[in-house]
């Protein structure tokens, strides 16, 4: 899979990219990400993305011409299955997302910054909007190296026990059991007997009857999918 | 306001806060953001932070111990408002809890990694449990970082035009309308006319019928609420 990032603060997400799961899947050569700045792509001297909005109103919005000129170069070089603008009025964010996406070769995040960017770019460059979640960022870039996250982590390889994706929270619905690790008591508080016990199948019950258990507690709504 | 983030990697967020609105925010005095190695806190000469989880299964926890002693060192130098544990199956996150949040004195976040932390972390020392979407990540630390900084833009001072805050997608319940910058014509794509025509009124009432027109289309649920 082959992932950049277009952004006008490409410091902001470097970090997240350069330490652990994302770090040792791009080393395995499983990923490639590349963070692009949108500045290499102005058109004038002070190296302008960003302009006032047509029609007043407060906040800078990202112009439509770096933009451009920015994917027209990458879809010069290969095909993307998607070109994603992350706003929070795109699709919301799911698991399921996460799933399909996690099975594309080439994709492209747009991150939006200050008001957003030019409405031309969402209507004539953009195939896909995805939201994380209702609420409102200073910008797009947390919201792609989420994205990047949950996807990245799902290619086989990535993970180091590739089974400990498959009993996450909403992989059937339902959200993970409780886990618990040493010691067995702590300032007086237990681990639940049974996990100490060695019964496998009455602890893999056990998990089932507590994933339920929480899942109708916290999030009836995802047995109703 | 004052914040403190708990996490076994603390380099993966470093960046995000080291740049744009939330390194100037933190360089205006308006909030303080510590970024805390839950290794510091580890019992053993390796600085381990997680173990296997009782009962077996794939993926490590993070052990009470570390938390417990981190949390308590924490809590007896200031009074905190919430002790959040970022997790999948905590509370959805919305605009209207960042707008709750950004009221706060002091908080903690607490990354959980791999298959999470221990459940008595859960149920002895968190007070709250968010989640920024129906989605799995690596860690709660892009989670932590997108609920800091959509919290910390909107606390007075912080964004340099406060009323871009305010026409915001989520505040009114309203998608934010589109938005336009210069060329007025790319490519053959023009701006709508009645953004150039200067008349306030008149575009006020556009940009108000284009966001009720696009909360109808992409999100009617929100005018339900």
């Amino acid at each position: 899979m082959h992932i950049d990032i277009i952004t006008c603060l490409p410091r902001l997400i470097e970090s997240p990219f350069a330490d652990s799961i994302l770090k040792r899947a791009q080393a395995k050569g499983l990923v490639t990400v590349n963070i692009i700045d949108l500045r290499q792509y102005a058109t004038d001297k002070h190296k302008s993305v960003d302009d006032y909005a047509y029609g007043g109103g407060a906040g800078m919005v990202l112009m439509i011409e770096p933009i451009y000129r920015c994917i027209t170069e990458l879809k010069a070089q290969r095909n993307y299955d998607d070109i994603i603008y992350m706003s929070p009025d795109g699709e919301l964010l799911k698991q399921s997302i996460v799933n399909e996406l996690s099975l594309k070769g080439n994709l492209i995040f747009l991150c939006g910054h200050y008001k957003g960017v030019d409405e031309r770019v969402r209507e004539h460059l953009i195939t896909r909007e995805i939201s994380i979640g209702d609420y409102v960022l200073s910008g797009g870039e947390l919201a792609a190296a989420v994205v990047a996250d949950a996807v990245i982590r799902l290619i086989p390889g990535v993970l180091s026990d590739e089974t400990s994706a498959l009993t996450d929270s909403f992989q059937d619905n339902l959200i993970a059991p409780p886990v618990y690790s040493r010691p067995a008591v702590f300032q007086g508080w237990k681990v639940p007997e049974i996990l100490l016990s060695g019964h496998e199948a009455r602890i893999s019950q056990w998990k089932h009857e507590k994933s339920l258990e929480r899942t109708l507690k916290r999030r009836p709504d995802l047995l109703k999918e």
